[in-house]
């Protein structure tokens, strides 16, 4: 299975930070101006099949993607999620979210709710600098 | 604003299990057996907002309820999100999905696929006894 896996691979974005544990990936989303993903670099599909410290590991690092993204960003609300039903493998989505973008007050998987803003433009130099400062 | 989030009351659904910190709800939703809520009982909006022993327990609620219904439900995949758009009042979701179910492979939030299949049934007592086992 895991030779199947795209986020085996380093597929899917800009790498902002990594450790060998987890790596912080910026996704490209014309929309989402600070869409980040944290990926799990081993392959294992849900968090109960992590061990406490593996968990409190990833935790910390989307934590500090949340952190880095409010200091940067000061998004209405942040969104975490780990859903992998497509590709199971452990990976979460945080996503700063504005009262104004494309599916407010709608999670960005529902539809569109309108058009969305120009797309906000993010610092990434500043954004790997704070996660680097944070973790 | 604590005093208009419905979420500082106890709304929304059965409560399995609380320790004072946070409560873990049911949700009646008869697409998604075992669809779980785990609640912040004081207000807060997001997970940098907590201290870091706050975060860890927490997050030991929300593993707890995926460890849970995976042992009484063994779904094909666990999703987990704190979104908090609409209430936002730090809440967990914690939803066993299955191949079979409205949405899969996409988000619940997304537009169903299909019709589904009949409610599965659950063991709410079980459901209780397992997460006062495990927390």
């Amino acid at each position: 299975m895991a030779a199947a896996c795209e986020l085996c691979r380093d597929a899917g974005g800009e790498v902002l930070w990594r450790d060998g544990f987890c790596r912080v990936v910026l996704v490209a989303d014309p929309h989402y101006a600070g869409f980040c993903r944290v990926i799990l670099e081993r392959h294992a599909r849900e968090m109960t099949d992590l061990d406490e410290g593996e968990r409190a590991a990833l935790m910390r690092a989307v934590f500090a993607t949340e952190r880095a993204l409010r200091d940067l960003l000061a998004p209405d609300k942040v969104n975490l999620a780990s859903l992998g039903n497509l590709v199971p493998h452990l990976h979460w989505h945080v996503i700063p979210r504005f009262g104004d973008d494309r599916h407010f007050p709608a999670p960005i998987w529902a539809a569109a709710a309108r058009e969305g803003p120009a797309p906000r433009s993010l610092d990434i130099a500043a954004l790997r600098a704070r996660l680097a400062a944070l973790l």
